[in-house]
């Protein structure tokens, strides 16, 4: 825990562990240089690399034009694709028009797919811990949905074992909460014959999450900057939220209210790992500029 | 449950499950084909076929010897091993000696061998809750010990977690408690990349346990039938003791004792899965007989 500096009554604390992970800097860093190296106006970028606003600006202010589908892309034009993986039939569509793929895709996710592709080699029935609108489930279903369920819940538990399968696996969407996917794992011991428990949760997911549930209950309100659509981030404030703590999921310092600070004494900052430091930078600063 | 008699004020109630299990069953059957079909004296036991005294009385009185090493046993003779399997050990020297094996190891044994050679094949450190001194154990550990720990109890968890080893199994005697089984499994979930759990826990104890559980609740005391020295009936009384209800093992008739039975109602009986029914049978029919 970092003590920044004592305004009046204010006392702003930041997590141990937040901002930009390995797989977020990895990616961005990647397209810069591509970007760079290119030199030309035909780099284009297929959703959001990363879920943030201000990285997804900075990349549209070096001419990078962002698509939804890669259909959109010119014929032999540079393609950017996101942190959380591509399509199966995204790549397919890319190969056919000759487009060059600047892959960002986090090594963690990609061992995701490797560990599903082995799972599902030897057989198993794979149920995957995650969201089925996230990016990253997205990419992985794409390659194969055999004997493959998607867990969003641990409510959705009891459905995938009434099927009775025996010989199941356990992976996660890299950016899960690990007391959930634990508690599902927990359920599915007693259920089946084999059960093979890949912790596929990045380091940095937990380190981030551990990070805030220490910090939720030493503070009065809690700050999470980052973009409305990172689900890292969103989880965050659910833990924070979970824990008790006042909680504000922000993008910017401009989503600041003064009242939210009216009689407060402890704040605790954090940000997702697709929130550049500058932007929690900006936030702390408005937050110290608030008058008591 | 199945309600025997009322005699007087005494109840007397059968667990659900109890008794020979599958492969007890076959083991002996095995073993008397065997005896009937060779009909000659050169017939040899390596130790006890099944742990349960009587059943051991009898093949002895058909003329089996009893020998505790195999090279008490002669040339050209042959040998049954147990039901919870042979060492690799043992296998060479009946081999060098020419020595006839009846091998009546009980499938679920062998599929627990099958499986962990599996695993050290695919590198995993394999974790095994079970007794060190249990012949199935010692059989298991017989033919490598390669990354391999026995874990006899839930504190032992720490000191394997400890190594710092990301790729583990989990695998079990067949005849452990399933509830501490869980509660290991669950102890391991978080500590390590991947956990491969097989539940080699044979259903048959797994069904005695859950019966003795469920009796134990409506019963005033719990007699369980079975050789002192078997683990599965040892088990089956640690449950009931756990329950709180006061519990009694004996082999047979003869370790009862009148002075247990008074002023109790209900009595509860169940018998290990290495107890023939008619042992079972003649305790109660002793039961019966105490004068209230």
């Amino acid at each position: 825990m970092l003590k920044v500096r004592r305004v009046c009554n204010l006392e702003i604390i930041k997590a141990r562990n937040m901002g930009f992970c390995f797989g977020v800097k990895r990616a961005v860093n990647k397209a810069d240089r591509a970007i760079k190296e290119i030199k030309n106006n035909g780099i284009y970028m297929l959703g959001e690399i990363i879920h943030n606003p201000q990285v997804i600006k900075e990349f549209t202010e070096k001419g990078v034009k962002i698509v939804n589908e890669v259909t959109q892309v010119p014929y032999n034009a540079y393609l950017i694709s996101r942190a959380h993986g591509i399509s199966l039939h995204e790549k397919k569509i890319a190969e056919s028009r000759n487009i060059k793929l600047i892959d960002t895709t986090c090594p963690y996710v990609k061992k995701l797919h490797e560990i599903t592709k082995l799972l599902r080699k030897e057989n198993y029935h794979i149920a995957i811990f995650g969201d089925l609108d996230h990016p990253e489930i997205k990419s992985l279903l794409s390659y194969n949905t055999n004997n493959t369920a998607v867990i969003q819940s641990i409510d959705e538990i009891k459905d995938f074992l009434l099927a009775g399968n025996k010989k199941v696996a356990l992976v996660s969407q890299t950016t899960k909460n690990t007391n959930d996917f634990n508690k599902i794992a927990i359920k599915m011991i007693d259920k089946v014959e084999e059960l093979r428990i890949f912790r596929t949760i990045c380091n940095s997911t937990t380190l981030r999450q551990s990070a805030v549930s220490e910090l939720a209950k030493k503070v009065d309100i809690i700050i999470v900057v980052g973009g409305l659509n990172s689900a890292n981030t969103a989880r965050l404030a659910q833990i924070s939220r979970k824990i008790g703590v006042k909680t504000y999921h922000i993008e910017s310092e401009n989503n600041i209210e003064e009242a939210w600070f009216k009689g407060i004494q402890k704040i605790g900052v954090t940000s997702g790992a697709s929130t550049p430091d500058y932007v929690t930078e900006s936030v702390i600063r408005r937050i110290k500029k608030i008058p008591q």
